[in-house]
């Protein structure tokens, strides 16, 4: 009998946003995975820290962090050797994910590379795009609008082209695209549907209208929430100003 | 001191997805409100019943079940009030959502009524959107890939627009749209690419491509999720044919 390997979404950022599935799993995990940078601690394994069992094998897959470049394929090449030799010994290997597994995350290249040869099993996660919404405290799509998810890195013809033409939308991976986002946003009249969210769920959560951002650049995950659709109500929300947000 | 008001997503089904977040609300929870159907059983009460403490004041919210029309704002008006009795008395009160509160939610005309008056906090959940990309075992979307949600009683003209131009789709509320829905993406070409799915994370959940669904209907809660986008592996990815899936 071979092991499974679990793709298990850890959330946003706060532990309290594990499901009762994913920390089940946690807690009898004998072989652990995980993204992380070459320089500091992984944000998906820090979210789980406090669950982690002590005597876990953990395995890190490391990914220099330059923006935007496609994921090394020899890194994943070779954690994938290194996760299914555990797999094939019978023992169960769980990869930790930032947010939701299959939503724009990094697991999909351990899948590709395993899910043929093992049995695989994914377990969804709190998105960050849902705890943005709930940051914002707006609705991030009502009724028959169009939402839609835009990465930043995008050029600005297709990102001109989804503004015109969507109801709600969430642009996603805004980094080093902050400024010439902002300014697309400002060009298609947006600003004041706009909101501003880093860190969301964590302590040094942030939440803002765009307008009053003073940033050049900003965190990888961070991210703007535009609702533009046929619920003014929603349009008209006032976004809060909030810099250590998260609820009481 | 008033009461707060917690919307709290109790994720797509499974119990085991719900967050740990949404458990240690319910488990104190004085008050608990939910949508129910005029005929049958809340959905979102059956999937935290077991969680649920015995002397909780239960508040039903029904709304009566025609498909597409607006839900009653005089429904909700009531409601709001009932609600607030318990927020001036101090006690705080627990809104359960299906899914995520703030995605497509109508947890959102009670915010609509209540968040200007009370202090109102938000729990994401897991959305039946990554719970179907889970379930197909295919990632919902990849890299700069332009993701778009659509409701299916758009007109034929959006929905044909949205088909040609985004990379990932996910057709949510089919329901009775379901033969019009097949009948254009078969006209877009992308049948094989095109995953359907109904009751996701249930013991009744069905996955399948959707050329071989059967049905000239479906229940309003299944999806349809369409990959176009630039990793030709995703594409490629055979959609399993299960009709008992939830992992075991």
């Amino acid at each position: 009998m071979t092991g499974r390997l679990y793709g298990i979404g850890v959330g946003p950022g706060d532990p309290e946003l594990l499901t009762l599935k994913a920390y089940r799993l946690l807690q009898s995990a004998r072989v652990v995975a995980y993204p992380a940078p070459d320089d500091g601690e992984s944000f998906a394994r820090s979210i789980v820290a406090e669950f982690l069992p002590g005597n876990a094998t953990e395995i890190p897959i490391v990914i220099p962090m330059r923006v935007e470049r496609f994921p090394a394929a020899s890194i994943y090449d070779e954690k994938a050797q290194e996760i299914s030799r555990h797999l094939e010994a019978g023992t169960d290997v769980v990869v930790l994910c930032e947010g939701d597994p299959f939503f724009y995350g990094s697991f999909m290249y351990l899948f590709e590379r395993l899910a043929d040869r093992f049995d695989c099993e994914i377990v969804p996660g709190v998105s960050s795009l849902m705890a943005a919404a709930s940051a914002l405290k707006r609705p991030l799509a009502a009724r028959n609008d169009v939402l839609t998810v835009l990465p930043a890195p995008l050029d600005n013809q297709k990102l001109r082209e989804r503004l015109e033409s969507c109801d709600a939308i969430a642009i996603i991976k805004v980094g080093r695209h902050f400024e010439r986002i902002r300014g697309l946003i400002a060009e298609a009249g947006l600003m004041d549907r706009a909101g501003y969210l880093e860190r969301v769920s964590l302590e040094k959560q942030q939440v803002m209208p765009l307008g009053e951002v003073s940033l050049e650049s900003a965190p990888y995950f961070s991210m703007i929430l535009i609702y533009k659709g046929a619920e003014g109500w929603i349009r008209d929300l006032e976004i809060p100003v909030e810099t250590l947000g998260v609820g009481a």
